[in-house]
């Protein structure tokens, strides 16, 4: 077993009559606040009118960044920075998705810079411990940013998506309402279902040194809640429970809850960020093409009772096959679930991307070495499943 | 469901290399440390000399309260107060089970008031929001005082035993290392895992509003955590996955993640609390033997079921039989758990307990009225579940 730091500060506000906590979070840092969202559908819901209103209601003042793409640019995470610095802005209060929430996060560490620009920062890979802080209102159960230290910030020029991390980007504090969410369209709720689902499949236990089982049981759970509620929203969009389920289980699968003891991988991550780096797609569709395909690739004597442990706990197949059928079984229905349950398109082809770049892609996924795993992937592999995905 | 806020801000190093961390983490407060301890047993294996030689290295000036008792005594910590008060102490390090911890918990609250007495706050039910911070180092797993907001003082002339509850009660660190627990008597052991257990089933759904699935498992995964390590480090103390997992159990039923959306309940704990006050008796094993008559007592229609998903989920009991006789199963499981696994007496009058006190301890219990839960108790119920216990 790993040792480990578990340390998550971030304050979650959960459930239906909590926003009339958003004034007096947002005073405990000052009264000038930048309100980060993305393409106006916060307009739309009322979220909008709702906020600003409180804003203005509590004598605060508000400057605004919207526009925020669904794979958030440095571009625009550079405007807002500007916008902070010359503003002297206190807070930066995010209201959207993980995109929205994550250029904020891109803002508030570059608004802290000399030169108020956020790509050094990405691209150097320095661990943020200084920047502005921020306040996030979710609408969107999928990428954890509502709880985590990171955010995924796109360089369109360079074809680069990359992660930034730190102990300064943890929101100070999230407003969950599952309600935010009713709005969301179904090919964005199964997305953002398969990106939970992944996020903690990525750390689950397939090979390697063993964790705490009880940690173990606990993914099953966040990923059965998943398996289960990700349906449920899609048919009934204002299901509160659904929509509440997948909520939480965002914000489980990166809040360091589950990953006490275990050995940190992001292998499905980092040949994804690749496909939308290039091709601009949304995120929890390329990994559910490429999550059943990297099981198949990675599928061995030493990863197959895992593999097939996934299979019963997760999505209830039945107990006593041998290891490699199990695990068979398991690919099987995880497959069963992204293409049929979810909905999703199940190849590259079918969202118009083909070989052209695949090389060039995985070697920047493996950033000129390996990606970490059960598995260690070389760039011959990445490229082997990016084939498998056509 | 229930809205709920999430907020544990308290960080922990938990393994066999992170004592290291000690001194930085303590200079984050200051120079002056109050290390509080029990009754020596941290100067047998080694941890007095390990924390104190780190201290004197770091040039820090080290003062100490040392003898605090296994229920710790409000006086106790009003002697802790005192030399805050006039050491100007900036940090108190608690190193030693939950004991130690609560009672520097009552010297970090009491520290910062006029007169530096605990019992006004204990007893007024005060919400501690300033307190001197506090650093634990763990060495048994029970209480989950290292990752939680409370601690339990005792007043040995009025036969209280009261929570004292407060954001700024939780350590901001703690260091959990399993390898600290391996001196552990095997009673102690028992008692720890027993008070673990309970926890978690005190806010376990057995009626009433239901939770998140995802929780109601998350919490199964740690009551299946301590039924299967507990008897592993009962037998081989030194064995690191089991006290790990012991350790980490403790921690994880009362950081709250298991509270999200849940009724909070503590039935077993409050009417323990009176047992342990009147008769100072190891909490763990109060709990042991009032939880299955507790769980007999309010078992019906409505309670039935989950009793019954107890069973089969932590005890593995068959499926397949009807609420009723499921439930019964699984008191019947947890009994030999507690009584044959743990081997705890299963008795109150095996440890000397009488009926003399039942009908106030059951009235204190109540506060005057009910303690709510699965089914609400009155004093009457208190005492005569406290009889089922004879």
């Amino acid at each position: 077993m790993n040792d480990f730091i578990f340390h998550n500060p971030g304050k979650v506000y959960f459930g239906r009559n909590q926003i009339e906590n958003l004034p007096n979070e947002l005073l405990k840092f000052g009264k000038k606040v930048l309100l980060v969202y993305g393409g106006g559908s916060i307009k739309k819901n009322g979220l909008y009118d709702t906020v600003t209103e409180l804003i203005h209601k509590n004598g605060m003042e508000l400057f605004e960044l919207s526009g925020v793409e669904p794979n958030p640019r440095h571009t625009t995470a550079n405007k807002g920075a500007e916008i902070c610095k010359k503003e002297k802005i206190d807070v930066i209060l995010a209201v959207g998705g993980g995109s929205t929430i994550d250029c904020a996060k891109g803002v508030a560490a570059a608004a802290v810079t000399y030169d108020g620009d956020v790509w050094p920062l990405v691209s150097g890979g320095k661990w943020i411990t200084e920047a502005l802080p921020i306040i996030a209102v979710l609408t969107n159960a999928a990428t954890g940013s509502e709880m985590d230290a990171w955010a995924v910030i796109s360089n369109m020029d360079t074809n680069e998506k990359i992660g930034l991390g730190g102990s300064a980007l943890i929101p100070k504090v999230a407003f969950e309402n599952p309600e935010y969410s009713y709005t969301l369209p179904t090919y964005q709720t199964a997305c953002g279902a398969f990106d939970i689902f992944n996020h903690v499949l990525d750390n689950y236990y397939l090979a390697g040194d063993a964790t705490f089982d009880m940690i173990l049981d606990m993914q099953e759970a966040v990923m059965r809640a998943v398996v289960k509620w990700a349906p449920i929203a899609m048919k009934e969009p204002e299901n509160y429970e659904a929509r509440a389920n997948l909520m939480w289980a965002s914000s489980m699968a990166l809040n360091t809850v589950l990953d006490a003891g275990t050995v940190h991988g992001c292998a499905c991550h980092a040949m994804e960020h690749e496909l939308s780096a290039y091709y601009d797609i949304t995120h929890g569709h390329g990994l559910a093409i490429i999550t059943p395909r990297w099981l198949t690739y990675i599928l061995n004597d030493e990863t197959a009772p895992a593999i097939y442990r996934l299979g019963v706990k997760v999505f209830g197949i039945k107990e006593g096959l041998s290891d490699k059928e199990g695990a068979k079984g398991a690919i099987d229905a995880l497959s069963k679930f992204c293409f049929e349950t979810l909905g999703l398109k199940s190849t590259l082809t079918e969202l118009g991307i083909n070989d052209e770049h695949f090389k060039s892609m995985a070697e920047h996924a493996c950033t000129g070495s390996v990606i970490t795993g059960p598995k260690d992937l070389t760039p011959e592999d990445v490229e082997n499943i990016y084939r498998m995905c056509l």
